[in-house]
């Protein structure tokens, strides 16, 4: 007699060490919330925390809290506190700005440091559009020109022209994994830069940015990090391109000495050279606290579970919904396979909004993606079951 | 017999048609609160709303708060909050970034809209010094160069090669309030833009932006508007300028169809052109509502208390502090006074350090200058009054 989906979700919820970790967020359980790689949910003690940074540290301390909350060194006490996550040494990371913004930086920056003579900047092809669109003005700016690539391709398109690329860690649409050890390496030895975005792979699965030797790297923080609508992305600048890195946003609070507010720019060792102007603090501390729910969590057992959730999930999927009405998009193959299953379907946006309907809530890319995402703090082999019931539910009826 | 300074700031209290103002704030008796030209009080309301945001929107709606919330049309929509308040019609200003990241984005666009030929940009070389780095870097990035300017020979130094100026409206150590009706007719004249930098002016006085004809501009929220600790910064683009706006931040929130997703960018109409990543909406959220207090403010009778209240504090300085001890580098003409008082002192570290020990909270610029914000809203002549006299029996002790 085998067991049922049903059963087995609880059997491998029961064995989930990560399991506690959902008491640490706010959800209900008439939701399966399978969007947390566009907003992840509200870790439960943020709201106290900003209750204490708006009332106390602004309302009642207000300038002081520059110097006495610790706002002024938000940006790089909180790159601290993700680099462990992405694998990097303290002292490589700022917090700040929109993740276009630190795209801007990052290219920049690096076309600069590839030098002269390499005029070329390889761009993912496949990647969220904004890395195109802001890759290209960077482009314009400094006198390269961009080459969209596929990123399976990168390690045949480099070469002796190749000043960077800019590549996705996990495409956001399609959920599939890039080899960024592998790609890195191709790059380096075409003696170009790696840049990545690491939007959809932090905090869903190990990254090694010190490991795999990568040159800069970018990445939002309101996904897997929990941050908040809109919290802050970061910027990752390897320790050896410091003193050369060369920001092309040198704002007074990437200045040596900030408040000598002297006409003249010198920019400040380290990490912090990429920072730009006066930091949100309400959007930065919410993203501080959230980080919280970290604590004691290996990012490894994290990858593990995200795996198991999706491998899970999409046997779910073959066995609950009527053949032909959905077809994965997301690769099957581990090593290819970011946090999230994307499905392909004719009608995707009435069975998405059937199923936001029946609490079961993913997103749409359009014109013809369902996307879930499978966040480990929170999500469980229960949840993955039920949203997999209820689209098979969703399906049965007839597409229109 | 004549009336003292305390009976005085009592008259001129009672008969303040802003004073009501005060008790939307969150302000204690013990302190006058003289840096809201550094970072505005919190408004008394924004803790419960932030709380809503936090809890209701991103907690229990989550990603549904994109649309449902209206998350997603925050930076126009407040935006259109703040066109009033510095004489613009709707649809000009969007907010969101750094100040410094909107410098940038100002001055590459400007330059671009002047057209060839005109390879110079002027930059008030008094100015707060992050709109000069940023000024040098976009200049770099377009093959302009920068002349330094004092904003008082602009009208000289514009020319045929002149693209733009960037002027801030009111100097961030001095106070010094700048002509910008003649300044911005003098840049036309020479055919070239006028930017300014409304970080100090606006929320203190009427700029009329688009009255006196003003290209470009950007501005802070977290001084005179009150926004929060590093709030969203703004861009205003004259709505003539907008077709023609090419942003060198073209993110995904300035496309026209943002959710197409499609590797072409295609820029949206409007303001929104100065959109770039996604918004930091908890920073926004309370810069939004942060902006109820000025229901019903009209600007002009916040210009008048500025400088009546301005007037006072020199008045009371000048009767209670021991001769030669500070030394005004405010201007005294109204046409030339922002809303706060500079007092150049030789022992000034030491000085404001004991004034807020006292409760007196200015701000020190270094190396010498003493800071004093008069914020209209919530700050009265009996606060001057207080301000001044502990300043008096601060310096009455020995210098040192």
């Amino acid at each position: 007699m085998s067991e049922t989906y049903e059963e087995k979700a609880a059997r491998l919820d029961a064995a989930d060490g990560l399991a506690a970790y959902r008491a640490k967020f706010a959800l209900d359980e008439e939701t399966v919330y399978l969007d947390g790689n566009s907003l992840g949910a509200l870790p439960a003690h943020v709201p106290a925390r900003m209750a204490e940074v708006i009332t106390r540290e602004w309302g009642e301390l207000r300038i002081r809290s520059w110097d006495e909350s610790g706002w002024w060194t938000a940006p790089e006490r909180i790159g601290d506190r993700i680099a462990p996550i992405v694998g990097a040494a303290a002292g490589q990371i700022v917090v700040g700005d929109s993740t276009s913004v630190n795209v801007f930086k990052a290219v920049v920056a690096g076309a600069r440091l590839a030098g002269e003579g390499r005029d070329e900047i390889l761009v993912d092809a496949t990647t969220f559009p904004t890395d195109g669109y802001i890759a290209e003005s960077a482009a314009r700016l400094t006198g390269h020109r961009v080459v969209p690539v596929d990123p399976e391709d990168i390690a045949g398109a480099a070469g002796s022209r190749t000043a960077l690329a800019l590549v996705n860690h996990v495409d956001y649409r399609t959920g599939r994994l890039r080899d960024l050890p592998g790609t890195t390496a191709a790059l380096h030895a075409a003696g170009a830069l790696a840049v990545w975005d690491l939007c959809h792979s932090a905090g869903a699965l190990p990254v090694g940015l010190d490991a795999h030797g990568v040159d800069l790297a970018v990445g939002c923080t309101y996904k897997y990090l929990n941050g908040g609508p809109g919290s802050p992305a970061y910027l990752y600048v390897a320790e050896r391109h410091q003193a050369a890195f060369d920001s092309p946003l040198p704002g007074w609070n990437s200045h040596a000495d900030p408040f000598a507010m002297t006409p003249g720019y010198r920019a400040a060792e380290g990490a912090l050279r990429g920072r730009v102007g006066t930091p949100d603090i309400l959007s930065m501390l919410a993203l501080e606290s959230a980080l919280d729910v970290w604590d004691g969590v290996r990012i490894e057992d994290v990858r593990a579970k995200s795996l198991a959730l999706t491998d899970f999930f999409l046997e779910c999927v073959r066995a609950y919904v009527p053949g032909g009405r959905v077809t994965p998009v997301t690769p099957e193959a581990h090593a290819e396979r970011g946090s999230q299953v994307a499905l392909a379907c004719p009608d995707a946006p009435a069975v998405m909004a059937e199923l936001i309907g029946r609490g079961v809530v993913g997103d749409l890319r359009r014109p013809d993606v369902l996307r879930f995402g499978f966040t480990p703090l929170y999500v469980g082999f229960a949840d993955a079951e039920r949203a997999a019931r209820i689209l098979a539910e969703v399906l049965e009826k007839p597409a229109g």
